[in-house]
């Protein structure tokens, strides 16, 4: 069986957990957002694929759910004491490690997806990790209001006074400042990563995890193409919403910057029944079930929350089975 | 009073802390060899200039010379893992924050002057450290015989098969392998570093303290126009050589490669009486001073172990007191 998922970071890379147990056979190709990636002290940082590269490959902190285990942070502590790069983002010296090899292998002429290839035959995360692109996609944040920060972080260049990059708004406002709106600056003349329509149209099934439908989903459905391939494939989400709040994360502030309310109902219709078939939502949210907007989405109702590995592979079956019904 | 010292690493920066103590008020510029300098991991490293920032700075390993005190080594495991870079060259994780400042700027547009002076800013030297040169300059070295490696850390181009990067020769090869001669690949196209030329101009004395006086010394005065400055001053070398021996490192493996016996004397003839006017031996290598070949640079013996501050104060004030007679 050939399953792609479209994944952010912690909440795809503790489903693919689940996904793995419940079909340890498939073939599983990750495809990454990159968006959320960012040049910090001159090194290419991917938050996302390392989240899905250490959560499945081993070394994980298991309480962050991102960045490595065990770490120390000595590195970090010497490079404030040069006042070189925020002093806002936590970096661990075995992260480091990632970055630093990423990086030389960027600036030595290779891939993004090449130096995710390397780093994965370390790592084994037993699944084929790709970016969702080579090229660079910055999602850039419009703040509603707030103060104008002294400067942003974006490297694409920004849209005005008050944009910034995504991991600014997200790590060093926690998300507190309103967005008006995203910009996914680049990802017009962004090509999908080579294999990434590949694993598309050779999938038996398309899922979506329970991933932030607007900065991680929403941004890999934005490079030229991939929605395109999505839209011909039996396509099954997970609700990243319970009971009207995100599972983990921010969702609700980036879903209220596009005017789309933080409910598992609203969340299908914003993806539309053009590209998604079947939608998972817990069982506090089964009203949706029935609801006439989802007409065209098969809405199935099940335990959602990640709790446990076995609870995070029921979910898993939950879309598979529902996938398989789909086909049929 | 305005010294100009042109300093390689752990000889250099030993002896300039004995000349800081013994001219705490001097005016003192340090023009540091950068053909050491080495891309690892994708990082830029400078040896000698770390070296000399690290020790009169503060924050230098005493055992080692070099690299920072209290290391740890978490980066460099974690980069062993992934097969990145050369596993030859230890870099600590410490060590590590100043390579990953300096690349950052560089990577930013800045030249290696700017970004040393940004590293000096925190390290507060005590000394003006400028690079000898903002370009690329890096010291390769022809093997006479021994291994073909399977692949050189050169980035500027080898002359031939069995030509290494330096590093490469005196880190991994632990200058063993005959070396058959040098190549300072860039050197002829490089140009002094902005106050290079200033310093030496404006100094009362320039100091050659007891560096390699072939890759250290000899590699600064092969960047295009210091030579010419140099001439022009009244010049005082410290002999790195002590009865037939270096003080420390390799530097008769150096000699030996360009023809020159590893004697005080040999040194200074080298130099030649054009560029040096003062020299200072060891008590051991008296026969120096009356030496005809060394006519037209007087020289002069004292004990030169840098065994403790105090004696390498002694041979900065020997220096200082050298010069003082030869402008009067």
């Amino acid at each position: 069986m050939r399953i792609t998922v479209l994944a952010g970071g912690v909440g795809a890379a503790r489903f693919l957990r689940g996904l793995k147990a419940e079909a340890p056979d498939a073939d599983i190709t990750v495809i990454g957002n990159t968006g959320d990636d960012i040049i910090l002290f001159g090194l290419h940082v991917s938050p996302d694929l390392d989240t899905v590269m250490y959560t499945l490959g081993g070394g994980i902190s298991e309480e962050q759910g991102w960045g490595r285990a065990d770490e120390t942070f000595t590195v970090l502590k010497e490079l404030a004491a040069y006042h070189t790069g925020p002093d806002w983002f936590s970096l661990g010296d075995r992260d480091f490690a990632t970055h630093i090899t990423r990086t030389s292998m960027l600036s030595e002429g290779a891939s993004l997806s090449a130096a995710t290839a390397v780093l994965c035959q370390r790592s084994q995360p037993g699944v084929t990790l790709i970016p969702m692109s080579d090229d660079p996609v910055e999602t850039h944040v419009i703040l509603q209001d707030g103060p104008v920060l002294p400067e942003s972080t974006g490297s694409l260049g920004s849209t005005g006074r008050r944009t910034v990059h995504f991991q600014e708004w997200w790590v060093r406002l926690h998300a507190a400042v309103p967005a008006a709106g995203f910009v996914l600056a680049g990802a017009e003349d962004a090509a999908p990563a080579p294999g990434v329509l590949e694993a598309i149209d050779g999938a038996d099934v398309v899922l979506f995890p329970p991933s932030n439908p607007v900065v991680s989903v929403g941004t890999i459905l934005a490079v030229p193409g991939i929605a395109d391939a999505v839209r011909a494939k039996t396509v099954v989400g997970v609700s990243p919403i319970i009971g009207g709040a995100p599972v983990r994360g921010m969702a609700d502030a980036c879903l209220a910057a596009i005017g789309v309310p933080a409910t598992a109902q609203a969340v299908a219709a914003h993806y539309g029944p053009g590209l998604l078939n079947g939608w998972l939502v817990d069982e506090q949210d089964k009203a949706a079930v029935d609801a006439p907007e989802l007409a065209g989405i098969t809405v199935r109702a099940l335990p959602l929350y990640m709790s446990s590995l076995p609870a995070t592979a029921a979910i898993a079956r939950g879309a598979l089975d529902l996938a398989q019904e789909l086909r049929a």
